[in-house]
């Protein structure tokens, strides 16, 4: 049977275009009929490659292969998301370590699989990286955590954070916003770092304890000491004004993908034994325990809404990168 | 009673001269004859400084402070190594979860206690910071373990490295001499990068399982993927040569002292989800378990005597700054 399928995607130029492909499932794969997708920053990075966007898709399954029913428990009819853009082996260290996320032998579909995306009407998707959603998880707000939520969700969950914690999150934003309320509802204190004042109020409902303004700040006195650090702004931060508020032991995260050198030398890190962890979206075990938790938790990404349309992809992408959008933008088919 | 005792000491000028001084022991305080002690990469940074030299002491308790029997097993006539060069407060949240290196209330002996150093007749010193040496190793070893041995010990016993795993050693010197032997004996498959080939037999001979001579290397393929990778050049190496060989998850540990930039962005660390550990000399408890290791498992440094005098510091000094040390200098009064 398959899928005919339409998808959107990046070109040399940066123009986005409708293109048309088939798909059937592999073996381990399941059709799934796209009903929203997150727009995230990475699609940005794509937008000039002949490549399928979307990587935070929802929706349901409508076909699976011929492994799937004996592999796992995903069946005709289930509502998934997409999580990584990759297939992962299962067999390498990694994997059996349950880091599937750092898969030694991940298949991108950004390399493999270049007509897919999940900005589009359908995908073919391997169930290595295919997650059910909760009920209580509505798909408009679904998509968002299959990759910013996921990447916010693996700092606090994954690296011995506890309830207690005093965590700084730098920016609200995209990722910003979604951390704020996992580390608040986990039971950390929240400290918010943000350029002006004109997102305090928007911190302080979303859980955090405490906010700060660092425009103009030469240094951050005043402010406890913190056990870990999320960056999610895009530009680096002037590390210098962070370091002195960082406690024994601290754990910084750069989560916005940058080629820029990090501003720390190995003096800054060995003076205060800190450590610099690159992380990425949480493995398989992690995301399944952040939609349970989003589930009951309540946690909910704050969304914008945008047609699934050549136009709608455009809008979107220009709103984000132009850094108006509050705080994701979500496409609906 | 106290001590009158001789030091050597840094001078603006940044030569070395001797003073005299006195202590009498603190409440939680011993005095020490020292008997040995090891020159460190880092006596160099305070060689222009108004500041007693020598943090690898070891000696003989010759007397004990008003609270010492009380609170610890320390007796007049136990051998012991000095550890870190600070003071711990034992109540801050770093000390109470085993950290004491990280101590966020630590006093620098090197700040508070100018008069004072290791390279000298005599200290008084805290016992939050004071080891007891296994009968079995000489006391011309243990100098070096104090701050050496305890800066390779920490990142293979405190980071959750195992048994089995790969661990690349970049450097043949004063930490990478004994990081070898440490892995090797811990089980780890040793891997060591050194410029050329003139320390392959004495690496073999240490421990190590391979060795690669990487002066004229644009890549290192052939190397199977290690899980951490500890940096005990004095020089900051070409990181790029060595991500490609970095396993997903695997621990950097730049353990020298630098003001340099890392040369690594968040997207290095993101892809390979890689951490960079700013690891100091170990915690206490660490430590210990560090001496059992060594009086059990025959790790010894290996080093150079030098007398414990104004023109016995002066040639140590000069012979580490010139990079000439095999590998490890020893003071002997």
């Amino acid at each position: 049977m398959g899928v005919d399928f339409t998808v959107f995607k990046g070109t040399s130029s940066g123009d986005i275009v409708e293109a048309k492909g088939h798909r059937d499932p592999g073996p381990t794969e399941v059709i799934v009929k796209i009903s929203h997708c997150g727009v995230c920053g990475t699609d940005e990075h794509y937008r000039h490659a002949d490549q399928g966007l979307g990587h935070e898709g929802v929706g349901t399954i409508t076909e699976i292969g011929s492994m799937v029913t004996a592999l796992s428990d995903f069946r005709v009819g289930d509502r998934v998301g997409m999580g990584w853009f990759h297939k992962t082996c299962g067999h390498c260290d990694a994997c059996l370590s349950g880091f599937q996320n750092r898969c030694e032998n991940k298949t991108e579909y950004g390399t493999a699989d270049r007509d897919q995306g999940c900005f589009g009407t359908a995908v073919a998707w391997d169930i290595s990286t295919l997650f059910k959603i909760p009920p209580e998880i509505e798909s408009e707000f679904a998509g968002p955590l299959m990759c910013g939520g996921a990447t916010v969700w693996s700092p606090l969950y994954d690296y011995g954070l506890k309830p207690g914690s005093r965590v700084g999150i730098l920016g609200v934003g995209g990722l910003g916003h979604i951390a704020i309320q996992f580390a608040s509802k986990m039971g950390m204190e929240v400290v918010v770092f943000s350029g002006t004042e004109s997102k305090r109020q928007q911190a302080m409902d979303l859980g955090a304890s405490e906010f700060v303004a660092t425009s103009g700040r030469k240094d951050l006195s005043g402010v406890e000491k913190l056990n870990a650090l999320l960056i999610t702004t895009s530009a680096a931060p002037d590390m210098g004004l962070y370091l002195p508020v960082l406690a024994s032991g601290a754990k910084m995260f750069p989560l916005t993908v940058s080629t820029e050198q990090l501003k720390l030398s190995p003096l800054d890190l060995i003076l205060n034994t800190l450590t610099v962890i690159g992380s990425a979206v949480a493995p398989t075990a992690s995301i399944r325990a952040m939609l349970r938790f989003v589930a009951k938790q309540e946690v909910r990404p704050i969304i914008e809404k945008f047609p699934m349309t050549q136009a709608g992809v455009i809008e979107a992408m220009t709103k984000l990168r132009e850094g108006k959008m509050r705080y994701r933008g979500v496409l609906v088919a």
